[in-house]
């Protein structure tokens, strides 16, 4: 791995104080899975009564707990849940090895906590076909047990990392009919970040009331306004895991896919995901790319995510360069309707192109200057229709090579 | 445009001697259209009796010569034809003025040269949205026609370069019934290179008489085996254009799709293809991925493309780190059918993984040590059924981020 010197330039300033989650409990320790003297094993212990949704990556080739999330997730239980994650590590190809890894692990955490090992998640993020010594996360869980705590939300940030530069964490509250609902989640990833999903972790907790088919709803539809709109690379992972726990301890229930919880937790998942992209792995600049008019929302989605994936696109932004022709080359590739003629591209509020041509009001002096901001937006509309989708990306920089060209050697 | 001061590691020895065809001629001069002090205005002409075959990008945005061409290609004629290419300025989403710019070269050139109108193609290679100073073209037409030479094809391969390390060319020469047929190529290209097809002019030339359907159907066919097989970026340019045109000179009639001509243009295709890739913008390694034992053909096409265009891989191959992880990353995120348990991946002869797991055979040191090796290949059977498909495509290095970082800046 490439050490990581430096704090994004994106970053936040700093980890948010975040609401305890009434019924949640936070401990990482460190294990030596594969890093040395740092925490790389956090476990996540929940009440009795929590609901869980998760949303997976598709990928053909995922990682044994991802296989093993994926049979639990649909469960219902009464009894508590827990959720045991490592860095270090992805656990993915590797055979039947790591199948019977997940289960060792699983069936440990279930033992140690007393919980059904239906109701023991796992989650395991670094190296990808390397056997897991299983037996390092076993040998502390008594350790993390006993390390449990409800304000201990940093630590786990801070040990689901692998080449994240700072710890993600983001939280609402919210009232309703005059009681307090809180939000809290946390999320790793960099590299390896495209849709369905990314290298990407995220647990998300509320002490709301939901039955798991609503909160398996609303997790799904937001997730398509979130992490599913961010790309930093187009490579997808095979450990990508969002598990959203409801705890149920306001004694608040939640019965309606709309409203001030669905608007909250959206606000917490979109915090979260451009958190990841403003830790893409060499980021410099953060780039909003919101297309209008097209077909249907899912052209939008397609122009987007090709724009937004454009290595021409990206390192055009990484040197700071007005070079809209670039993002013209990408509409035209994605395979989506588009007409020259009917185009326009912004950048931010400055009108570049429309009616197929460069606009007449455009001075290259003014692209060249809002090019220099940290943070843009590359605004395309296309004239078509009612079609919308906005996506999330950073630039591609010497720093991205420096990182992947290096990274297990 | 970035500054490119070093030929690519991965460029042929040099230019190689391709032999005249009966009825083609070339020259190139310098018309300052943006760069100064080079030849950047290609003239080709072609004599009476040519039959013309041409693929286009698919691009949405495509250029307006691309239309042009479109337009003119499937129409029969027993006039002579001609050719022209400007490099600097693509003459893309330049709007009505862009088609306004093509028709005033084209128009200019079959006045010089006494054709119809319908029998100029032109390309544009360049920056895209700047006006196309086609004024600076026609002004040396004159010069141009008085160069025109059957030995100036190298001149030509110059004159279409852009950010291209050096000049591309192959050709070949068949005997059939005792009579020799010529094939002689030109290219360029290096970035924005991606299947259907890459910012790529291609210009082939036989002494061969073959009738336009024929000549249209084999350039189809062999397009997808060798240039829609190639990736640089995964970006596909406004502007790509292969034109292959038949004098018929040798008096020697092609009448089928197979046999030796079929391979003998074929094996210029590739060539030129892989000429392309070696030239991609940054490439310090020549990679060929190879996929069997897919569902279908299009299935490991799909695979293939997958791996030669993932940002992870190619950054791994450019760091000299035989990470087989990522090759089961772009597998698993490609979308096509895939077992992880079936899968076997090498790099060139040695095994790296079988049955979902590595390999117990397999060791680093030389998985290192095959990855120091100049041109690589990732071998990749599913093992699913027959489908195959070869890709072949370069690394992700510091030097694309430099070259692209800066152009047009």
């Amino acid at each position: 791995m490439a050490e990581i010197t430096a704090v994004s330039p994106l970053a936040p300033a700093g980890f948010p104080v975040l609401p305890e989650i009434g019924g949640v409990e936070f401990s990482a320790v460190a294990a030596g899975v594969k890093y040395q003297g740092r925490k790389d094993v956090t476990l996540i212990r929940l009440c009795k009564g929590t609901t869980l949704a998760g949303v997976f990556t598709r990928s053909a080739t995922r990682s044994a707990p991802v296989r093993d999330c994926q049979a639990k997730i649909g469960l219902d239980s009464a009894a508590g849940a827990a959720i045991i994650v490592n860095s270090g590590n992805a656990n993915a190809f590797t055979g039947r090895n790591g199948e019977e890894a997940t289960r060792i692990v699983t069936s440990a955490v279930a033992a140690c906590l007393d919980l059904p090992e239906s109701r023991v998640f796992s989650s395991s993020t670094g190296v990808i076909g390397e056997p897991l010594p299983h037996e390092r996360i076993t040998a502390k869980l008594k350790e993390a047990r006993a390390a449990l705590s409800p304000s201990a939300i940093r630590d786990a940030a801070e040990g689901i990392r692998t080449t994240d530069t700072f710890p993600k964490g983001a939280g609402a509250e919210v009232e309703i009919d005059g009681k307090r609902i809180r939000i809290a989640g946390i999320a790793k990833g960099s590299g390896m970040i495209a849709p369905d999903m990314a290298t990407m972790l995220v647990y998300i907790f509320t002490d709301a009331r939901i039955a798991r088919p609503l909160l398996q709803d609303m997790l799904a539809e937001l997730t398509n306004l979130t992490f599913n709109n961010i790309t930093v690379d187009s490579d997808t992972s095979t450990s990508d895991t969002l598990l959203l726990g409801a705890t149920g301890v306001s004694g608040v229930d939640i019965t309606t896919p709309t409203g001030p919880f669905r608007d909250a937790l959206h606000g917490v998942m979109l915090d979260l995901a451009h958190q990841v992209v403003r830790d893409g792995e060499g980021a410099t600049k953060f780039v909003e790319v919101a297309v209008t008019g097209a077909e249907t929302d899912s052209d939008a989605r397609t122009h987007a995510l090709s724009i937004a994936n454009s290595p021409l696109v990206k390192t055009a932004v990484a040197g700071e360069d007005p070079n809209w022709g670039r993002v013209v080359m990408a509409i035209g590739k994605s395979g989506a309707t588009a007409d020259r003629d009917r185009l326009t591209i912004r950048f931010g509020d400055i009108l570049v192109a429309e009616n197929g041509w460069v606009s007449p009001e455009y001075r290259e002096e003014d692209g060249a200057a809002y090019m220099r901001n940290p943070e843009l937006e590359i605004g395309v509309d296309l004239g078509l229709g009612s079609g919308e989708a906005t996506v999330w990306t950073c630039d591609l920089t010497h720093g991205y090579i420096s990182i992947n060209a290096d990274y297990r050697s």
